[in-house]
């Protein structure tokens, strides 16, 4: 008998890859360079000429070397090589033994809410959220529960947050720079969340984890740098993916890299390896990890994304909408004209543009648009946008 | 609080992983090339060069193409030129429907034990068999129960089988050519296997899926090919990876391909896109799906693994062991000179052979062989092979 869990997802449709669907579909009637498809964090720009070059010479190299399994927990040169280069850029003494090589963040996220929750248990995250958490958490047993925004800044709603932090939450999940939002988790907002989970880690006798999942950590804008979460809080679980940075998603490769001042970090990853077998994981490609090995410090150019942020910011104020300035990201999340967005994304396709609704991100009222596309069709979708808002709301 | 699941089986490593250890070790001291190496199932043979040239011509081509997200079942384009290629081949209609990409054998077997499997359930398998098969199923929930061997031939033990496939089972797993035996199951063997599966499910009203872990189906020795375990079964799921016959074990690249004449096999793989949300697994790397796809009818130059196995086979059976015949893989799978398969090849190692006790595949009293080295050490290991039966077993 097949498993009706699995069958009942069948039906529900992910949102934004039925939009995505119907700005395909609409594409291939009006041709694709008419449809302002704002759907998919799909990264556009091009992986780095370097990159390129290094797959080249590695492809090269002996078969063993190059396509041999890798040890369960990752390539160790590739493992050193992370660890050497989070401890120059964070001032945290990574080690490889705090590093295990994963499939994405999704694979890294795979592990970690495996690593400290049974079946029941609770994992609290902050809307708006990627809406994939869920089944990336539901399907292990444990239970994902959303604490309301705070939509004055999109940073923590604390005092919610506070609330839902029972004795039953073993992990808080936070994802800085943010999708669907944004927003840059400022110093300040993540001094608090480490307080608060210190202060009930101690009133509950047991750790509560904090998994950030980073994978735009390098994609933050006027020159910053994102606050390193594992800096503010010493069980922390890191998930990255090189994803966005690199432009490789479907090459799926990230890592999990566990604070070196949590007390059981090398247990941790080993148990990592041990997740693994049990999910078919079983390492990333050996070819990408000897790859980003030799990428570490490098992305592809990112500045587009700023460039898209920029424009989209200042018309949409311009026009009317409120919004709070995205520190980072490719994405940007205002407030609809009307109170249902779902019903403002549907009016908003009879004009071609692709916009999603912020109920699926867990704040409704909501939308998101994500910007990683090109320069000049941002640009020519302002004189749509313009259109939609005057001739539906009449600004 | 870490989960103690995972923190206990660190205790339990494998032996296999403890022999290639204890290898390792001794090649520092007196030189590798003095090891006589037979733990670990490594291929030892280069990718074919069309690939590494295939490759590098897709690592040229643009972004989006080469490492841009794949559809969550596998790229369009390569799922149809694998179902055209197994149609071809086996002589089933299969179609893209029918296939889903998958991270190796591991990741195909991870999909496939959640479709037809809830906790409590029961997958039989057949030893010898893989021993990871017991992480792989142990930690879905479902009990992975063993049916002991037919040591004449290593073939199924029908008697056996008979007895323990109760109304709890809902899957059998089988490894035809088989790790760690080398045996391929006959036309008859598989014929058998079918009509025993047609009743007991007609018995039982439910479908007992059968689950067919085909790594090795490339590597069959004297011109044959291994009869296709789906063409004798409608509701085979089959689980394939690339990594023996094209030697890229590390890249991970394999896929499920439910059987066409079975009733729910589109519905299955799209349960798989489902499965995938669950653990993380969220396809192969896109670059090795386009090379696959290019290189799906050729293999590495395999020849070696049957120049081993003629040398090996001839060699023992004229030192005195029993041994079936390999009729594929690179493995062989001797009866041990003493009853303690263990202590027989915890002896070897004084000889600096390093052969794996059959214990850990369910057949205690045999020893398992991967001659998936060169031909040349092979050779040198035969001296050593008659100095150990000699000077301990008087033979």
């Amino acid at each position: 008998m097949l498993v009706k869990k699995y069958k009942d997802m069948l039906s529900g449709k992910s949102v934004i890859r039925q939009l995505s669907e119907f700005a395909t579909a609409r594409g291939q009637e009006i041709g694709y360079d008419n449809v302002f498809d704002y759907s998919l964090g799909n990264p556009s720009v091009p992986v780095p000429e370097e990159l390129t070059d290094r797959l080249i010479e590695l492809a090269r190299l002996d078969t063993q070397t190059v396509h041999g399994y890798s040890p369960s927990l990752g390539i160790t040169d590739v493992r050193e090589a992370v660890a050497a280069s989070l401890e120059k850029r964070f001032g945290l003494p990574y080690r490889k033994e705090h590093i295990f090589m994963a499939s994405g963040a999704a694979g890294a996220l795979a592990h970690a809410f495996r690593l400290v929750t049974e079946p029941g248990d609770e994992i609290l995250t902050f809307a708006p959220f990627f809406p994939e958490y869920h089944p990336y958490v539901d399907l292990t047993g444990a239970v994902l529960k959303v604490v309301p925004p705070d939509t004055e800044s999109f940073q923590i709603n604390f005092e919610k947050f506070y609330e839902m932090l029972t004795e039953k939450v073993m992990a808080v999940l936070v994802n800085t720079p943010n999708n669907p939002s944004g927003v840059v988790y400022s110093a300040e907002t993540l001094t608090k969340l480490a307080n608060i989970l210190r202060e009930k880690s101690a009133e509950y006798g047991h750790t509560i984890y904090l998994i950030s999942d980073e994978p735009y950590r390098e994609i933050v804008f006027e020159g910053k740098e994102a606050p390193c979460v594992s800096a503010f809080y010493d069980d922390t679980i890191m998930c990255y993916s090189f994803s966005k940075a690199l432009s490789l998603p479907g090459e799926r490769i990230g890592y999990v890299a566990i604070n070196p001042r949590c007390p059981d970090a090398e247990l941790m990853v080993n148990m990592c390896g041990q997740i693994s077998r049990g999910i078919g994981h079983n390492c990333p490609a050996s070819l990408f990890q000897l790859v980003i090995a030799q990428m570490l410090d490098k992305t592809a150019d990112l500045s587009v994304y700023e460039t898209n942020r920029d424009i989209l910011y200042r018309e949409l104020t311009d026009m009317g909408f409120t919004c709070v300035k995205p520190g980072g990201t490719f994405y940007i999340f205002p407030k609809a004209m009307e109170e249902d967005a779902k019903i403002f994304c549907r009016k908003a396709t009879k004009y071609d543009l692709i916009l999603v609704p912020g109920d699926t991100f867990g704040a409704p009222g909501y939308f998101r648009m994500a910007y990683c596309i090109d320069t000049e069709k941002v640009k020519r979708s302002i004189e749509p946008l313009r259109r939609f808002v005057r001739e539906e709301y009449g600004v």
